[in-house]
């Protein structure tokens, strides 16, 4: 599906506030693209996010899944919005085995009062790229 | 519900899976409470792991809050098994505001296969704690 | 918790909303209790609604799971608003055997724009009534 | 993606679990394609299963998406496999107006203990088919 920003600056907003995420940061997540209805963020698999078995935590996945699907989201929003997660549910089906992690949230359907997201996330381990986890989900627009 | 633990050494395992975690230690999570079928873990909220409006992330909400569930699941677990989230659906219906979050994570029905999870997490500001998100995933046992 | 409702008139309004719903009388459901934020809804596991091996459809666990969860809701919305699930999430843990489902359904936290429930099933075989599935969703008015 | 199935003769038992269906009965259901990993379920929006606005009821939208889903990933199972919900997630997105629902279920990661599905519901209103929901979820195999 394409889907045109509701708002020409979506970029440059989405950028801005991306970087004042704080936790975004302690990991060394970056947005490695962004379109309207859409956005790729990556992180990286370093000591300090990993859980008891050496790969990358839950959190890690949900965190960057969560964000990308949300920031998917916002192109879809007036410029003065901001957007939350009302609720995202996520299945994890292969370890998170590697040295980095990929987000590609989108949208899944526009609305004026919800927006239905979904993320996929993927684990790069040497040469491969396989995916561990999808995410489904609602963002809401916050003044 | 009264839950009795599979393993009776689960206290020491739990914990010692727990200080495994680099993403608790990066976090400074704690398990403050641990019965079979019952675990609580908090983590505070401190500069690193904020969104942008400087709340608490999603993803912290999260982490404890899965974990306090997957630590639940695992008194109902034999002794070599260890726990991994397949599925985990959050609600958050209130800002992660203040200083400290607390999760308390349960069992909702223990099985051999799967165990069904629920967490509700709490935050802490000044003198007041009140709930700002629910989880119900499902854990299993893996060796 | 306690719950006030928001229109004095819920539980004729509720009543009238559930006569109309078609499917509701397909399967025979009744609503046996309801206050401000707490809803229940039985169904008996009658001949037309099983599954392939003779218990009740998990389609009718989530029917009146989400009925009930949604009717609570209803309580907590103004006048002329009707009630639409957002989402919902069901975990079915045990089979839903004997004659008559059971959903109990219950605002988590009540807000103008969005409202949190829960609900868990449970099934009633001879003199037993144990648990089958718990729900958790999102609720939204709409005029 | 390409999925093999994992016994040959995995169509006819699926039509055959189908058949034994009696909600599916009920609901006027029928299985319109099947393929490994692949499965496409229909049901008319006819007078007895609508909601208060006159629109398919929720449970309906539910009912075919996650039995899509089930029959999706029977086709990873093996012979003696019958196949069981363990947890759905529904977004719901716009009214199921019209008079057909259709289902397309498929499996996005097999595994031999835990099968993760997707699916997706849309209505025919005349000649507009539009998706009005998606589903994300578990099944398991029983013997």
């Amino acid at each position: 599906m394409q889907f045109k920003p509701r708002f020409a600056g979506y970029d440059a907003k989405t950028r801005n506030s991306f970087a004042q995420q704080a936790m975004m940061k302690t990991f060394g997540a970056e947005i490695v693209d962004l379109k309207p209805g859409h956005c790729v963020i990556t992180a990286p698999i370093k000591p300090g996010v990993t859980q008891q078995h050496g790969f990358a935590h839950a959190a890690l996945t949900f965190a960057i899944g969560d964000t990308a699907a949300g920031y998917a989201a916002l192109s879809m929003m007036d410029e003065k919005a901001e957007v939350l997660t009302v609720e995202m549910k996520i299945n994890l089906y292969a370890p998170a085995k590697g040295d980095l992690l990929i987000a590609t949230g989108k949208v899944v359907k526009p609305g004026r009062r919800l927006i239905i997201v979904s993320a996929e996330v993927a684990a790069r381990n040497n040469d491969q790229t396989r995916p561990i986890a999808v995410l489904q989900g609602t963002m809401i627009p916050v003044e």
